[in-house]
């Protein structure tokens, strides 16, 4: 109802503020007697780190995670997994100059509206260290897609308008943008490089791609796996727009363009992304997601105050150019709580 | 879980076949002593009947709501509201060429997948005979909209690649596309024109602009009202793609030309499509749609048969060129919904 | 939300008046595949019934169901089932006269509190003829309990005070009180007899019963199987006590007397009711509702109108002594849909 | 859906075993801006605690709350509020015995059978440490409930067949067995002293009363405001029956003896304990909950192991003699989760 729990069967309902003691999910309807270890997570959670990129300006330690509960002797045990990742490295004063005024860009306006109150420390529930909760689940979501041996592929296709012009799997997780496209890294970092130092950000666009994913998934009429993966995709912070397959190209497409053909090998293309009617093909699922530039930029900006005075605004401190790569994670983590859900609501009716 | 229902505390749930006897919906948590009456229904339903545009080539009497409960003298009462539209004019036999065979781009084959069984006249319930209930019941949210002036205006972008320049709201209903640029209808009706001599499909892009919103709405993080209007839009058959405000145009912007400055009297733009950080900031909330071209066409095509063996197939009959202009009362109402349900949530904890 | 759904995956939303123009179901997430006719369900409505008592003053036909969506050719196909059974023999003028006043132990003054308008015709909503909805969804549910051959059988264990001394399964459906004991029916009518004279009403106590329930069925912590049984049976109007297996009288037992010994050839004793930490344990499951007599009488009672003032109220008319028999299918139809539920919970985990 | 979460708007989500970690819960929909401290749950916690029972065999320090998320400089933001309860002196070694056998009364066999696997070290899941977190989550609701000055009283009417003749509030607090009646608190003494002698144990009943809840709150028809508190009280483990207001004694009387007249002033009696026809009617709410005997006992019992083979069973150590009084905070919590949840759901419509 309040918006912090996701799924339906496999449901993840994730708490913590950027700024308080902790983040963490709990995790209700996963299966029993799967294996599960701190290690698989970390191993995900590592990969949205700052830092890893190579135009962060600063290093932290890994996060770990602690399984509190729902695990014993290695193994689920059908009861609730409790999460828990402490924050480290938080320095809140760098924040009380924001105490009495609203970035551009951020939620700080509107969490004051909605709400009447705000933890004005590095955004509260509306930081993107929230998505820490959302990977650490993703990890234990995947664990439900390995018995089926469904892989989901996260990778960056454009930054600051640099595309990546192929899919290169092996080369995915060896660039600092997770870019699928070696040949495309030396150009955005170069972008990277010239926008940072003008004070500015970039967005992008990441490709989630869904393999092995079985047919029959999908909840008509008003959870089809596309809506259901598009409300995934977009309840990541900075996700301006989501497209399945062809998507807005197929607007400008004939029908007899667009249209899959089957043949009795499969189907001829894929501008479906892998989904019918709402449900599954067995074809791979292709998501794509638009991500905004980051909002705190050191280029002076123009705002207002609580007070609805107008204050000039520049943000300094240590920012991240582009949510890219650290959002690459984040959209699998969602993919994969979608899939895990969807496989379990498909088991309850079959 | 099944997919059937939609929304938190405002819930529809939908029921019905395209050649069954009836489709409906049933509306639960919906607000006592609100004036209610079949033709505040019939009056959005008329908006998506066949015929009102000038490319379809059959015409059928506009649908009729009955009311069977949840209304007392003209007044909603808190119980349930249980809405009813009878299917008339239901020619099963058109359809007995497409029991044993998987027509391209639609579900026939992923319904099959799914449940082991489906029901092969005119899609069943993918059919897009499935959303004249939620129609009806999104003339039942606008009820909730209108106490607060909530108007959510839908229209044609784009159609058959022809772009509308600029959004004349008086023109929208006054044009068988309800485009809103009344100078781009006579090059849409050329290219349906076209497009119909060739046995072929359109698509296009539809926007939903809601104006007067109030500030709050939207429950982080999971249900960040982004990405509730993505569920919303993307579970209409036929949408694969979804951008809130600048979408897939703010990959391609820096931060310093994406964020709205806030200036005392408001934003001095609408990038973000007046939702931040997943809650209403009081602009107009703006959402587009990718539309595929409808899938059934005349043009010979190939397939299977639910045998697997090649069958070409050529789908004659009453079929439309493109899924515009009906869809567009669909999304609006898909967009209504949503916000019924979000003003709900958010009096419950206001 | 607003309560008019029951169930998680197995989920039925109900609609309609006492004197509207029907009352209906909707039922989503039943599986596919499952055989389902009108007759199936005419056969549970019937029981039912007004007139199947001998103390009843009127007779009306039995109801009849119509099946409006979601089977096809015979087949439950996935999608949502909408059932209608249209209203008959609507008085509406014998009810002018409680327009303007409470009713003493009906909902009038709560619903009023509550929605601030009521459908004051034959308690509307609040009417027993709501329940006709859940006979016809249980029928429903049984199909999927009849896969695993679970019973679900109820019957009256007490009226008026006369209490059944035994359990005669063979016996509950050939006397006007579906009671289990055939030598208590004669005191039981006796007692009907001598209270309808008086002008005056009766209650009791009725058991369902689950053979055949396999063990592992219940959501532990909040969604404990007894807990979800108390839900449903306590849902019904008129019930206001449940328990469980030894029920009260556990409470005065000795922990060696209560605990059911395990023996390997099982349980030798079953004061659990079948159900252990919330799951049941493969025993019986034992359920006891406590009915209280039907408000409505004839005798002269003392209330309000809406204005606040007294007023003597002598309610004549068709009303039943009793709310048993009809409420024993209810009973047995809550029952059914709840465990139709936690089996496809059950699955989705397993 | 798995059952760990309670309430519809204001949800609670606990996890954790009894010899893990932790337990905890997750509040989310809380509303903001309420004054929340540690301390005002710890208050609650400490009526939970073992000891505090004179026939309790062993004293722990009482459980401290850690708050990780949703409060800021004191007030609850509206984000989910994390609550963690660390395990103290947890002896794991106490439960090697029982690794491979069922012990009666308790859920270790349903939970085998339901999930293949099951922590056995102090009950896992099903121990009442669970109900830590339910306490925790009550004492946040009760600043809901504390905006409406609705007061939640609970205490123990009857232990081990030694009933409470009258109800003096400011006496519950002051015995150990939290009885409503000072005066039998001594035969409870004598009771609980000569059961253990015996090595055996007890059960009870505990009533809990709602005082000035305003009408209107429960959502008809499934969601009936008593249908919600069976279901509440009934998921607190050792409950095996739930009555409402006159509830089993309803069953015996006349229409004319159980309707509560409606004066000017008010209802002249309150048979229906507080709620007609699923929603509150203003008079006090009054449940009453029957208590079976704790299952561990240390007369020897007959039980099977995992094998199924025939064993002796004498449980020695820490184990209360009763529920009672540990489980009288337990029922007012989840009294105070039911009606903060109600109070939030009905604004929502109102």
């Amino acid at each position: 109802m309040s918006g912090n729990t996701f799924g339906r069967i496999f449901r993840v309902t994730t708490w913590g503020e950027s700024h308080g003691p902790a983040v963490g999910a709990v995790i209700d309807g996963c299966p029993p007697r799967l294996a599960l270890s701190p290690a698989d997570i970390d191993r995900e959670l590592a990969r949205r780190r700052p830092g890893v990129q190579a135009h962060a300006t600063s290093r932290r330690e890994a996060d770990k995670v602690e399984i509190l509960s729902g695990v014993f002797e290695g193994l689920t045990t059908g009861t609730p997994i409790s999460l828990l990742i402490y924050n480290k490295d938080v320095r809140s004063q760098d924040y009380e100059a924001f105490k009495n005024l609203y970035r551009p860009g951020h939620g700080d306006i509107t969490y004051q509206a909605k709400y009447g109150i705000r933890d004005y420390k590095g955004g509260g529930r509306a930081s993107a260290r929230e998505t820490a909760a959302r990977v650490a689940a993703g990890a234990v979501a995947q664990k439900i897609l390995d018995r089926e041996s469904i892989q989901v592929l996260a990778y960056t296709l454009e930054l600051g308008g640099v595309k990546a012009q192929r899919l290169v799997e092996a080369a995915i997780w060896d660039n600092p943008y997770f870019c699928a496209d070696p040949d495309a890294v030396e150009a955005m970092s170069r972008r990277i490089a010239e926008v940072k130092s003008q004070g500015d950000s970039l967005g992008g666009v990441v490709e989630v791609r869904v393999k092995n994913c079985p047919a029959g998934l999908g909840e008509p009429v008003f959870d089809k796996l596309d809506a259901a993966l598009a409300h995934a995709v977009m309840s990541v912070g900075a996700v301006k727009g989501v497209e399945i397959g062809a998507g807005f190209a197929a607007a400008r497409m004939l029908g007899s363009e667009n249209n899959d053909t089957i043949l009795p090998s499969g189907f001829a293309s894929n501008n479906a992304g892998g989904i019918l009617a709402g449900i599954s093909n067995g074809d791979d699922i292709i998501i794509r997601a638009a991500v905004k530039p980051i909002p705190s930029i050191a280029r002076e900006q123009q705002t207002v105050d609580t007070q609805g005075r107008p204050r000039p605004l520049s943000i300094k401190g240590r920012h991240d150019i582009s949510a890219i790569p650290r959002i690459v994670p984040v959209l699998a983590a969602m993919v994969r709580l979608t899939l895990a859900d969807f496989l379990l609501r498909q088991r309850a009716i079959a």
